[in-house]
Formats: structure tokens, sequence, C-alpha cells
């Protein structure tokens, strides 16, 4: 069964050993483990359900604390310390577009603010229930996960909107299929949550972002349906499906949305390269992703982070082995690790590496061949449990993601590092920060940070920790010329900081435009646009 | 000199010998050659300006002519029957965001309509000044054209908006970069107008539409100025970049662009290879479009569009040879020609040229090397004066244009062309209509149909010729699904139909997205949204 207070199902675990805590101890001092809330004693806090009754609305607090929340650290901190604060108020669980429809009348006919989740993954405040008088809906689509029509011609596949990454692969792998939509997310992440915040996936170099697969659909919207017909390529007036992606629920529910997909590769495999340093590291994936090769993942560790993957790997011996035979290589103290993702037809696939590696060795880049690259791959959907485990020891994790053009992608990661470590010692503790560049373009790179630091033990002091934390990587994100946010989209915790990149007209055309469609401002109200 | 009421510069010459004209005789009838209007007798017709006196605009009746008009078919007609009707009380050339923001000033102040423009390449009726007591001002943009700042590390180039194609490419080529967008009207277009009509060039399979190319920029709106900063990509609510595609003069003028530019390319060439017929051609392109290689450009014509290139090329005894050689490989009567260029570093680029050719032959694909592919290399931008030839002769030529998906390609190309012939039968003439795709994608494709057919020698006649054709053909566009527009924008003369594809819905959120920043509705009223 799903965690109701962490990341994925109770059955796995993801154990930190004896040198993994070590290191942590090492770098931001010994945690304290904290106890969690129990789930009956903060059910317990959930009020009376104010929504009229409806035939699609589930009211009991179980099922309501279930859909309350996503994975945001104020999530976490309200789960774990059991502060729930508020909730909504019913969920409902809609099976077809005629019952979203339904809920949207409802909603509108009573006034009711409407949340639309699907595994409630977002880290960004999206799903939390306004505070106010106003009654709360949670809508899951979770239930709309049919495939519904592919065409191979055209390499397209319609979904409900509510499937799960692993159940939509499935269902196409099936027929021979691949969408390659997988953010860290994936196991619990949904194709209409991917729409809504502007979804990237770990292998986008080769499968594009979800704005480049999503390729059509059917959105019910207050004033009626948005249908959204698919077109290899369209001139005619504004792309409307640009209108819903990013949208965070504030236009509408994406009832079912058409992909692109493409044959399952026949050959895929993850290669690890390590360069001396940084500034090697960064000119050496700059040129290889301008060469515009057919790889499917670049992803580059800056040195403290390349530490952190290394103790945490298990098997000192071997991890031992490789770092005496890459200091030799010249890489050693403040070496940088990249990983490297190829899929396609066999020999394609093979040549680009050789291109990709041939780019590299001027650099000082070492290939160390499979191992490494296979283990990242294994524990592609794995890692995010470290944060279970983590927190299990007293320690909280959270991320932060940006994404800049080159010339500022070395100062961004310094500076929001450096405001991480400046935020927390404010409150006496240490952070252990450390980044890798997520997503790699001709024009720049996602610049996505790690934060580890210790709990304090209590809500209110953990939340202000956070805050401080976020506040001061939001300001040195935006105060460098960044995106808020390059893959996990607005939400509650980055609005504060959207104005500055939209300007005060972009803000008010998109409040303009959620206006228009929904007048009565029903939708996910306080997302994206506070 | 740029000619006033036909394509492009007045020394420059595009004959039809005497086995083309033959060739549209026995396709069409005989043309019979209409005498055109002088240009002192059109001006004539400009009433008195009706525009306050502003420093930056000129009222000449000679300036008012040459921005009154674009190149599509109604445009022609009034130009060269002198049949001028409406045209702008004045044209303002400013040199700054300043010069635009003052004159958008100005325009509200006074409530002149504002009809921005480049290089007045449009084909769907973007610059007709609308009639009424309105004033209406054209602001022709193509004084801003320099090239301010290429940052060679993001390969991000900004200019002003107004700059011309090969002033653009001329620029970028002095410092080793191009952008590589080559629309067929290239000569005379502008990165403005690419953006503001959602342009696509003829090698858009490497550098992408300019949907992909446009970065940034910054616009200047009655409300104010929309600044659009630069990042590789981002999920931060709506693209702002999106709603300026596309927009066509509503939301405001587009003073500078940032565009994603390359190194030039290494290797470039062009070839032709022939299939059998449509249905193998079809199938073959859309395989090797499918297997994602690295070329830049795949275009096939049909096999009437193949007889007509042949027919017009001249070298009738080397097309002799060609075709006695193509008919001894299987491709006689019923041939298509596929072009298929490469360019890049030149290992890659004739690996993938190889790649493409192996998928090729089991459809029955002859490769005949470069010969055709230089040639059509060479005419790339010349072909478009064939229209001020054949118009010489008494000849008409229009196009139109739509992308659908793969299984309603072929479908859809028959449609067009049967529609046309069925709406020129109903005024007792013919067309020659023939078809090529020009865009691929592993989705669909882009339909591009030509029609010739003779003029009547009367402007009401042919207005009412065309007037059916267009309706016939863009009502098939509809009904078979398509876009109403793949390249060419909306306009006039594509506002009809374009609620078949947006909805009712998407009509009314472009809507009051325009009226939102643009509340007096002063920007290009009356085209996209009619």
């Amino acid at each position: 069964m799903k965690r109701w207070n962490g990341w994925g199902d109770e059955s796995v675990e993801f154990a930190l050993n004896g040198d993994a805590l070590a290191f942590l101890a090492q770098r931001v001092g010994a945690g304290t483990p904290v106890a969690d809330a129990g789930f009956a004693q903060a059910c317990a806090q959930l009020g009376v359900s104010r929504l009229p009754p409806h035939r699609l609305i589930e009211v009991s607090p179980e099922v309501r604390l279930r859909n309350a929340l996503g994975q945001s650290l104020p999530d976490w901190l309200r789960l774990r310390y059991g502060v729930i604060g508020t909730a909504p108020d019913g969920v409902a669980y809609p099976e077809s577009a005629q019952d979203v429809r339904d809920l949207l009348d409802y909603a509108q006919q009573y006034r009711v603010a409407v949340i639309p989740q699907g595994g409630g993954t977002s880290v960004a405040g999206h799903l939390t229930a306004p505070g106010g008088s106003q009654p709360v809906l949670a809508v899951n689509m979770t239930r709309m996960r049919q495939l519904q029509y592919l065409d191979t011609e055209s390499q397209l596949a319609t979904f409900g909107a509510g499937v799960l990454g692993p159940d939509l692969e499935a269902q196409l792998r099936a027929r021979g299929y691949t969408l390659g939509h997988f953010p860290q997310s994936f196991e619990y992440s949904t194709l209409g949550g991917w729409v809504a915040t502007r979804s990237s996936g770990q292998q986008s170099l080769r499968y594009g972002r979800i704005e480049q697969m999503f390729r059509g659909g059917s959105v019910e919207t207050p004033s009626g349906t948005l249908h959204l017909p698919t077109f290899p390529a369209s001139a005619a007036g504004t792309d409307l499906r640009e209108l819903v992606l990013g949208s965070e629920g504030r236009l509408g529910i994406l009832t079912e949305a058409t992909v692109r997909v493409t044959p399952m590769p026949e050959y895929e495999a993850f290669h690890a390269v390590f360069f001396p340093n940084w500034a090697a590291a960064e000119t050496a994936v700059r040129q290889i992703v301008q060469a515009g090769l057919s790889l499917s993942m670049l992803r580059l560790s800056n040195s403290l982070e390349t530490v952190t993957m290394l103790a945490l790997a298990g098997h000192r011996k071997l991890i031992g082995l490789l770092e005496r035979y890459l200091s030799l290589r010249g890489c050693g103290d403040g070496k940088c690790m990249l990983m490297v993702g190829v899929s396609g037809r066999r020999a394609l696939a093979r040549a680009a590496l050789r291109e990709a590696l041939v780019l590299a060795q001027p650099h000082g880049g070492v290939h160390v061949g499979r191992f490494m690259g296979e283990k990242w791959k294994q524990n592609r959907f794995r890692n995010v449990y470290l944060r279970n485990a983590a927190w299990s020891h007293g320690y909280a994790i959270d991320t932060v993601e940006t994404a800049v053009d080159w010339p500022r992608v070395e100062i961004m990661m310094r500076s929001v590092e450096a405001a991480a470590a400046a935020a927390l010692k404010s409150h006496g503790e240490q952070v252990h920060a450390y980044t890798h560049l997520s997503h790699l373009y001709a024009q720049g790179a996602s610049v996505y940070s790690t934060f580890v630091y210790r709990l304090a033990g209590d809500y209110e002091t953990d939340l202000a920790r956070w805050k401080s934390l976020k506040k001061a990587v939001s300001m040195s994100i935006v105060g460098n010329g960044g995106t808020i946010s390059h893959q996990h989209g607005v939400g509650l915790d980055h609005a504060p900081y959207l104005a500055a990149e939209k300007g005060r007209l972009g803000m008010s055309v998109m409040r303009s435009l959620f206006e228009h469609v929904d007048p009565q401002q029903i939708m996910n109200p306080g997302k994206l646009l506070s």
C-alpha cells in the first residue's frame, strides 16, 4: 500500500548503511529520529465535510487525508508531525469525461473549490486545500487510466489522463511502444499531472519534454469542453495546447490526452564518464549536447554530488578500486560524474556514444563503462525512497531546480548552494548541498540541487528552517536570471517568485486567461497565481 | 527595386519557355495576357490620409500603396487590375522599441488601427486595411534589422525583429552561424513576421519551425511591454512566447527576438529519389521520417507535381534521358520525386543519407544523385518568380497548405485537388492542381497544393473564380480534419475556417486574450479572428 506520510510503497525500503550515516553525520551532524504521528491521530483532525452530497464524492476522513497533500517538504512536515491543517472536504474518483463534467457543474452550482490530482507527487504545494469558508473537492483522476486508441501509423496513443507512469508504459509495451517519459516521480505521477505541470523526464534528450509529447486531448472546464485536435504542426493562431500545459488545474481538468509514442528501442545503455573538475565537465557536456548526437540522457553531477553518490552506493571495496583508478587517470578530489544514456537502433546508439566519448576525451573525460550506469538505472526510481530512510534517521531532504542559459549555469549552481548554507547557518545548522545538471540543452541546462539537513524535531522549528531555505534558494534563482521551475511547476511554493520572470503584463495575461475560462475562480484557487 | 504588383525584384525574371507554355495550354487551355494597371493610376485611387500628423509617419500615396497589400491572389488582383480598395492612411518606419511604443501610444490616443508588417509577403490577407471610418496605420518594421547580441556559448542571437531573411543570414554568416529558417518567402519575409505567423522553413527537419527557434524577445502592446526572457526550458506556468507566436499582429509588435542559432554546417547536399507511385513513396517517407535520421529536408512531390517540375525544368534532352532511365528502373507514369536534404558534419550527414536510401529501396526508390537536388536548391527562392511569368501569359497561380496525421494525408491530397477542379469547373474552367508534402513529421505531413488556372481578364470574374476555389479547398481541408494552415497563417482568408479546429471555447479564449492586452482592439483588427 502507498505510504500516507512518505514516498512510495510501504513494502519498499531504501536503507542507509553505517558508512552512509557516518558520511551524513560528518557533513551536517548526527540526526535525531523523530516520532511520527499516527494515521488515526491525523484523521481525527479533519472537520466534518462541508460538501453537499454527490454520487461520486467520498467524504471519509481516511480518503480525504490520503488526498490532502503532496510530497513537498511542508506537506511532509504536516503529515509526519500530524499538523494537517486544511484538507479537502471530499474526494471524487470520476471514471469518464461525463463524470468530470458533472463534478464541475456541481462545483459551480455550489461554489466548491476543485483540486484536480493524479498520484499526489507534487513537490510544490499544488494539492493544498485553501483555508476559508469555501468547501473543497479533490478530484482524483487515477481511475481514468485506459489506453483508448493507438494509431501506429501516426505513432499517437490516446489515454485517460489519470493513468500512472508504470501503467501507461505497460499498456504501450504490450503493443511494442513506449512514451519514454520518466520523471523521478514516474511510479506515482500521471499523464495529466505531467501535462498540467510541464514535466520533464530523465530521457528527455531523446523523447522530449511532455510539451513535445502532448499532441491533443480534451479538457473539461467550468465554461465547457475544450477539444484539442491532433495536427503534426499548425500555423493557425494560438496553439491551445500551450494554454493547458502548465495550467496546474487553474483552467480545468484534462480527461484524455493523446501523446506521441515510438517503438520500444532495440537497444539501451547508460555509461558513466568522470571528469577531473567542474569546468572541464561543463565544457565537455556543452560541446556534446551542441553536437546534436542521438543520445537519450546526459546527467552531470558536481563534485559533491559525485562524492555523495559514491558514498551512498554501498560496494565500498568496488568504489575504492574505482576511485584509485580514476585518481591515476587524473580524476581525484573534485571529480564530476557524467551519466550518458543511449537508446534506439543498436548501431546508431553505439555510434552516438562513441562520438560523445570522443568529445569528452580532450577535457579529461574517463569512460568507466556500464557498471555505474546500470546501477543508476536500477535505482532511478528507488533513489527517491532515500527520503524516507533519511527522515527515519532525523534528516530532511529537499530539492530545488531551475534552468538557465550556459553562461549562468555555474554561477547559478554555486549561488543556490551558498544561499542554502547561509539560510541554515542562520538557524545554527549545516546543510549538505549538492547539484546536478539533470537536463541538457544546446542553450543551457537545468540546475537541480539537493539539500540534506537535520530535523529539529518539532513542526514549527522545522517549518521555519524550510521556509528560510526555500526563500533563500528561490531568491538566488530569480536573482541569477533562472526560471523558478524547470520541471516541478509553480504550485503554492513558487508562486511568490513567478512575477520575476513573467512581468506585470505576463502575470495579468495569465490571470485573465484563467478568469475567462473559470469566472467563479473555483479551479485550484491560489495555485500558480497567488 | 521590389515589384509593386508582383513578386520580388524587378530585375529578376523567371521566363516560361515554349515547352512549358505548351504544357500549360494542354492542361488548362491557352492563356490570354491581361494588361496591368499602372503605378500612378493605382496611387491616384488613394484618398487623403485621415491620420493626425506624427514625426514617424509618411503619408505619400506611393509609400501607402507599397505597404497596402501582401501576396495573396486577391491582393494581386487588386494591384494588377488597379482596384486598390482600402489602403493604410500612412506608414511608419520605427527604428527603436521606443519608436514603436510612441506609435502605439499615438494609435491608442487617436483610436487608429495598426497593421504591423515586415516584408509584405503574406499570402493570407494579413495586411489588408479594414474599411470603415477608423484611420489605419501600417507599421513597417524593416528598419529594425540589426544583430544586437550573439551569445556563442548558448547559441542565441538577438535581432531587431524587422530583419529580412537574407540580411539575418548574412549577419550570422559573418560570424560563422546560421538560423536555418528558409521559407519560400525568405528573400522578403522578416523574423518578426515568421514569429507572428508561425512560419516553417524548407529545412525544418534539421532546424525546427520558428516555434522552436524563437527563444525570447520583447513585444510592445497597447497595455505595455511584454519581456520574454530566455530559458532553455521552463515549467513555470504558461509559456508566454506561445501567445506571441501566431498572434498575427493582434497582440502587439515584436521589436526584438532572440533565436537559437547553430554553427554553419560543414556539409550540405540535396539528393533526388524517385518512387514508382504515390503509395510506395508515402510509405517510404513515413518510415524514413519515423526513423529519426539526421536529415535536413524531406519533400515529396506527387506524380502531377513531378511531371510539372520536369516539364518546367528546361534541359529537355537531359530530362528525357533521366525519364528513360527511371522507366527502366520501374518509375514510369505515376512516378513521384522525393528531395532529401542533409546538412551538418560530413560523416554524419552522409551516414544519414545512406540510411534514408536503404529505407527507400524496398519501396522501389531510385536514387538519381545530386543533379536534380542541386537544381532545386538553386531555384529554391526563384520558383516563386514563376507566378509573375505565368501571370504575364494569362495564368493565375495560387497555393493552399494544411497538415494532417498520416492516415489522412493521401485522402487530403486527393480531396483538395478534386475540390479545386470542381470549383473551377463550375466556372467552365480547368485547373492544373498538383501537390507536395513540404514538411514531414513522425506524426504526419503538411500537404501543399498548387493551382494553375486561366485568368478571365477582369477583376470581378477573376475574384469570383478565386473565391470559389478558395472556399472549396478550405472546406475540403476542414472537412478532412486538417488545420487551416501549416505555415502561412490565418489572416483574413482563413479566418472563416478557424473555429472548426479551435472550437467555440478555444475561439473565445483567443478573443479574450487579445481583448485583455488590446482593450480598444486597434491591433490588426479583423485578422485571425474575424
